[in-house]
């Protein structure tokens, strides 16, 4: 794959006269001037006629269209890392982010080296009386001209206009606008060469572009409203992506220019203003993240308007690396400069001369020394960048001890450098032929099954971050109250815990909310059954008390999690020389996808060799979840294999008890994204109910629409006495856990001393942070006004999986099982022998190549998975899945070849 | 005591002949010309003469200085919010401030019942030719006379003056400026009464006041950096809180006022504008944390201004009520709907007439719907706010589920409401006297021991935390590097892993960190004991492998980390069913100051008794430290106990083995603050080095400053294997935690299988807003630029409690022991059967007390305590110290008297 495009191979161009600047065309007086023009009272000032002084209409194939670049199918998401690319974004409107473009430009054009600069303004109003652009194009052309002698090669296009720019230019006689020379809704375009211009490997080159240009000077997304030409965001980033993917042909075979190429990307009006769809530019640029320079304010209230601008880039996750502003006397860089506490350097420029027949040349003679030393700071930052990517690969796994990690079988090569998430996506970095990239992935792994928002949620969850961080820090939390914890406990007693819990109890982590509902249970448990009183702390009589659990499930890692784990490679000696399981665990069945078919998994302990197909095997999970099957001959077999275990474990001896039944509702994660049968574990809770057993679900995997509903103890149709929430619960951004619990099992604390109460808790119980985060994607999630995939009155998502892809894949020869559920799609791939379960490498490769694809996958031994947010799209969800089905089709192949036992395949009991 | 001051209670005025407002003093046209004239090519501007129309200077005793309330003992940090508070803040300068300050106060004098308004411009530059309190003032006034018939009484003044406004006044004949009146630096008042003026109980009042102003239209700092008249942010917060005192005298006593008096602060420029100081305005003013009324841009760019401006508000905790802003034909109200998300109201004013004669009062009169309704929204925003507070105090005992809390001692009069936090304090929300405060008070149990950001650093990490939200959010961590997981695990290998550990392992709390720490000592214990090998996954041979420990620590609430701990109320089969205590575990000789004397108490168990006065008493902790002690006859008596102990251990059975030493280095927290001797906790280190037993130090509490150093390692001198940080680590606002290892440890799990590794790991390990927050926080303490008690050189906090208050106290008879080490204060009290211990409630009256004082404490059973954060500044530790000082003498006067034993007290054995 080809991963360049040389849009600096061109044609030698033949050489140009000068040309003038006209006095009023100075860009500080046309922005004035549109400004002006705007107010309803200001009268109308004609467009000049003119105003394009050259304009040549080349052939140039040279030039690609988006379009084009988009077909040869390189993922838009990538940026090239290569060369210094930084957005200009302004403080406010009217502070002069062009004449700095075109003095980093100027600077970046005197180097010794041969460099290039690519200049492109997104998007631009009150064109083509104003236009950026051109101006950089025109300026640094005269700077040259006049001042500095050098070869340089300079061009300015538009690449589409509204049709009242269009008219306009026809009115004002600017023909032959581009329609006809086969460059659909490129119209102008205007060249010149300074010196020699250039040769081959010498000499410098100037590219400035608009994207797009509307006539009226006013917000982009008013000029859509009044002059058409929508644009959506995600088309105005592909384009800017491929414009940005441009380089000097660096690559051995008929690279013929040298030196680096600088990108700038100019954006529109300030920081926040909208975009062409309404999107704030700072959002709508968010996917790329390029470091910016922040054009401040030196006016009179530009101290507040360039640290505003300021903090909101940073809430949004973009690195500033240089604040410059003009010099107007008040020494507003003193004030910022000490805001900024050295994070970063602040230029001040000379004031710019405000008569309209200055041409700035002298002025930006001026500030020379300033953008030269701007841009020092420019490279300073983007070497520092890609040097931190290298060092981090290469030490990262010096100083890290990761979780759940062989350190042996990672080398440097796997490690993966994140740079950032935005929404769904990863953008990480990769060197590619020698090429510094950043590339986006779609997190797969869901970094570990929190994944929750996406990009618009992202931005309000980080604002929401902010804020809480500065309103209370961390506050101690028993016996007090404040709103974050209140508000999220009050959701969570109105959502996951409708209906039957009271009582919230926070903590960290889903390990420590099983902790405690372990505590919670045991003690209920000996209360209701006389085991202890209140005065005797240490009761007597009891040999041993246990929790039922199913086999496979998996609740945490700290030692009372653990223990209520049953036996597995997690438990060992080795991991754990306490360990000793302290559980009655049964063996559950399973459903899954295979052949296109919802297959019914009984474990052979269960006597269930008489059951009928109607038994074994469904259409639809739906047919699964049915109360029909309450009273199936499947629950009669399952009802006697429950009542015999708990019968046999009692008689062992009469001081043993089971406690509590905990278990994973619906979904085995951990454990391989197993689908335990919803009729077994709802015929589990009701036998332990019956018995007066606190029923535990752990939901820290399952919760907050996981698996289509808000809890899983829907799709169970039964409600626990404790339930332990985490991960998804803040959105995936913060750790926060929630342990919920009846009135009754809160009862069994209550008493006259501290000693009876429940003596846990960690020292950010309830912080704030968490909680404000919960309480918004609580809210976020269910809500059809922000999720998409939630329909009015429905209280579930929307499929997000197609069907038909997830029947296909099902019958891959290579594919054991499927399961897709609410926001999980996993594959179990086939496997034997040592390729069989935790410790498997088999999926590896496969992994490797959806990595290529742009999926970040992470194995679950011969299982492998994606999951989305609950407001991922079904077209999202779509696409990744058909890469996936085309990789697993493939990945059969070899298979079915190298295991040469193509018949065998079929449905086999779990 | 009295928490009101009656401003209103006003001698009846004279009446006052109307007056006419120059054309040129219309405050939009001020506004501009003082603008213009700051910049350096403006002509100058004088000015104007006959500026102030009517002046009268009465000797009016009712308008009572700052400083007078001073004098009343008010804590300047509480907050009446009986009645509507407001700020108005720009989203820049020149939007429109006083005029939205004029139309609400406008909407607040047409109610139908009595209602007042006071107005306060804290800061005014430009002054006298700009003056906002005037124009409220006069604006108000004419609206009232010219169109809505109404008997107000209205007054201006000004507080304080620089001495270029004086002389600028007396040039211009505005003599008798008030220096002869008795009020220093008043200067300045005029006051009108529109129909009847006001009677008793009856009529409108409105008060405008400007605290401080400069001559020079320039920002504040720049105007103190020129005129003079420097004025402290604390200073200037407690005149401003004193101003905010007034109220309509609600009281019985001699209350002659009726009615509602709302207060509008309006800031100078914009959100983030510099104050006198230097420090930004919504830094200077957050302690208020006052709701916001956001004066929005409706020009060009006027969105992004008003967006960052808003930003800016919330990364600070502010609450924004409701935005309005000029509509100026651009639609950007519909942008901002759009950003906010309803979260909150936009309102649009009519375009302000530019011309300098419009005298603006139709404007108003045009506006009067929208400012009445903006005043609706601003009312019912208060009335929520109180009815929340009020709501949330009543309702939390009913739905959280409290750690450490027994709900049934809980009355809904003990729960606090926590509106906030600021650096060391929370604001609290309580009702005194049927009034409605929040009251500032030290967050003395420092929300269990985080306590670390001052209000600089909370606000710094408020915007990191921000920024790190957005720009990661949570991204998975194994096999991946980001650059916060990385540079925080740098510097904690740099700072308290420095000389020893190598790797780090990241979790999500204390009890978390000691889980993994135990598993990574036990495992290495048996990897270097032979206990198992890699093939034999599950060990034979190992009866029991139990680790040494001290009686009374602590490692958090996990079963992994309960079982590390001896026996106590804490892990009793009411606590967990679960729990046998996995440890060897001695009993530790401990050190505390009592009559001025540090004393070293050892337990009966140690053959002691022929230990001279120079073994057990000592002048300071620094002897204690001290390494001659290695070799005193106290040493040799630790090391026979310790050894005979672990020989006794290691005789009952051949296949028993101590596996690991944990321990809490120095200080042993929630067992109730007591102080190890530092040399037995070595001794303790040293010997089981010798014996190949790995060496935990759980350094969740004591780590990152608490106790003086980064690391409470330093003080012991001498270095783990293995270590275990959270808490203070992020600087106290967001849960992560760490466990260090050396390479050895690490050693001990790589292996050619995934099995072998350490198979433990949470949803959000490492997750970047931790990361990001722990790597400032860490930074911002150890450097002394950030942090005032650092010396350049030394690697230690300056002594935080004054050591004669800490001798004084430990003389007191009702006091057992003190605890002064690094930010911690800690006092036991003598107490006898029932009040000893974790469930005594002895310290209760105590504590009430102590918040009474503004001090938040919770006790530890009979154990009360003071933490700082790492910057808190040595003053005013010092002022909390007399406070504790004053209520513990009279407490202990009173338990003297009650226990009839005063001869009694003395040293005692621990």
């Amino acid at each position: 794959m080809k991963t360049t495009i040389r849009l600096f191979a061109l044609r030698e161009p033949t050489g140009f006269d000068n040309f003038e600047l006209r006095t009023h065309s100075s860009h500080r007086d046309v922005r004035h001037l549109s400004l002006r023009r705007n107010h309803p009272k200001m009268p109308h000032i004609p467009l000049r006629p003119n105003f394009f002084l050259r304009r040549r209409y080349l052939p140039f194939p040279f030039l690609l269209q988006p379009k084009f670049i988009h077909e040869h199918s390189f993922p838009s998401s990538e940026l090239d890392l290569s060369n210094p690319t930084f957005m200009i974004y302004g403080s406010n409107t009217g502070v002069g982010k062009t004449l700095v473009s075109t003095g980093i430009a100027t600077s970046i054009l005197s180097a010794s080296e041969p460099s290039h600069c690519l200049y492109v303004k997104p998007v631009q109003t009150g064109f083509p009386v104003d236009s950026d652009s051109r101006f950089v194009y025109r300026k640094v052309s005269e700077i040259f001209r006049t001042g500095k002698p050098r070869d340089i090669f300079a061009s300015n296009r538009v690449v589409k206009a509204s049709k009242e720019v269009l008219s306009a230019a026809t009115e004002l006689s600017m023909d032959n606008i581009g329609e006809g020379l086969g460059f659909r809704g490129s119209w102008c375009y205007e060249e010149t060469v300074v010196g020699k211009g250039i040769e081959e490997g010498k000499g410098f080159k100037l590219i400035c572009l608009t994207l797009y240009g509307w006539k009226e000077a006013v917000s982009p997304h008013l000029a859509v409203e009044r002059e058409g030409m929508a644009v959506d965001d995600s088309v105005l980033r592909e384009e800017l992506g491929s414009w940005l993917k441009v380089s000097a042909g660096a690559e051995k075979d008929g690279g013929d220019e040298k030196g680096a190429v600088w990108r700038l990307v100019e954006t529109a009006g300030g920081v926040a203003s909208p975009g062409p769809s309404g999107s704030l530019q700072c959002d709508l640029y968010r996917p790329f993240r390029l470091p910016v320079i922040l054009v401040g304010d030196g006016r009179l209230g530009g101290i507040s308007a360039t640290i505003s601008a300021y903090e909101s880039l940073e809430v949004r996750g973009y690195d500033t690396v240089a604040i410059v502003l003009e010099g107007l006397g008040l020494q507003n860089e003193i004030s910022l400069l000490s805001y900024l506490r050295n994070r970063l350097p602040v230029f001040v420029l000379p004031p710019v001369p405000e008569e309209p027949s200055n041409n700035l040349i002298d002025w930006f003679s001026e500030s020379s020394k300033i953008f030269s030393s701007l841009q020092e700071v420019m490279l300073s930052y983007h070497r520092k960048r890609i040097q931190s990517l290298h060092d981090m690969r290469k030490k990262a796994s010096n100083i890290f001890w990761w979780p759940f990690t062989q350190h042996k079988l990672v080398s440097m090569e796997i490690v993966t450098v994140i740079d950032s998430r935005c929404g769904e996506n990863f953008a990480i970095h990769k060197v590619r032929h020698n090429k510094e990239m950043l590339v986006s992935q779609f997190d797969a792994c869901a970094s570990w099954w929190t994944q929750g928002p996406d990009a618009i949620l992202q931005i309000e969850l980080a604002r929401e971050m902010g804020y809480s961080a500065a309103r209370y820090g961390h506050v101690i939390f028993p016996e007090n109250v404040y709103e974050p914890s209140f508000r999220c406990a009050e959701l969570l007693l109105e959502g996951v815990g409708k209906g039957w819990a009271s009582r919230v109890f926070y903590s960290d982590n889903g390990s420590t909310a099983v902790e405690i509902a372990l505590k919670m249970a045991l003690r209920k448990f000996s209360f209701d059954h006389g085991l202890t009183d209140f005065e005797n702390v240490n009761s007597s009589g009891v040999d041993e008390i246990r929790v039922l659990a199913l086999n496979g499930s998996y609740h945490g890692d700290t030692l009372g999690a653990m223990e209520a784990q049953a036996p597995t490679s997690y438990t060992g000696f080795l991991q754990h020389p306490w360990y000793s399981g302290k559980g009655l665990f049964l063996k559950p069945p399973t459903s899954l996808i295979s052949m296109e078919i919802w297959n019914l998994c009984i474990p052979d302990c269960f006597e269930s060799d008489n059951f009928g197909k109607d038994d074994l095997q469904f259409s639809s999970y739906g047919e699964l979840l049915s109360r029909d099957r309450d009273s199936s001959d499947v629950a009669r077999c399952y009802f006697s294999y429950i009542s015999n275990q708990l019968l046999e474990f009692s008689a062992s001896s009469p001081s043993k008890y089971i406690g509590a039944l905990i278990i994973e509702p619906v979904i085995h994660g951990s454990g391989g994204m197993h689908m335990i049968d919803p009729l077994f574990q709802r015929m589990l809770a009701s036998e332990c109910r019956k018995r007066r057993i606190p029923i535990i679900f752990d939901e820290v995997f399952s919760g907050f629409w996981r698996l289509g509903r808000e809890s899983a103890a829907e799709l169970l149709d039964c409600l626990p006495d404790i339930a332990c929430y985490g991960k998804l619960m803040t959105g995936g951004i913060i750790p926060l856990a929630a342990t919920l619990a009846t009135e009754t099992v809160f009862n069994a604390f209550r008493g006259d001393s501290k000693l009876i109460a429940l003596l846990h808790g960690h020292s950010y119980s309830a912080h704030a942070m968490g909680c404000a985060a919960a309480a918004k994607s609580m809210q976020w999630f269910k809500d059809p006004t922000t999720n998409i995939n939630i329909e009015h009155g429905e209280g579930k998502l929307k499929e997000l999986w197609d069907m038909k892809f997830v029947h296909q894949i099902s019958s891959l020869p290579a594919v054991k099982r499927v399961v897709a559920l609410g926001t999980l799609f996993a594959i179990e791939l086939r496997a034997k022998g040592a390729d069989l379960g935790y410790a498997s490498l088999q999926a590896s490769s496969l992994v490797q190549q959806l990595r290529e694809d742009g999926i970040f996958m992470r194995p679950l031994g011969n299982v492998i998975y994606l999951m989305c947010g609950p407001c991922t799209s079904q077209h999202f969800c779509s696409q990744q899945l058909i890469k996936v089905y085309q990789r697993i089709s493939k990945f059969s192949e070899a298979w079915l070849k190298e295991s040469q036992c193509g018949q065998t395949y079929g449905n086999q009991r779990f």
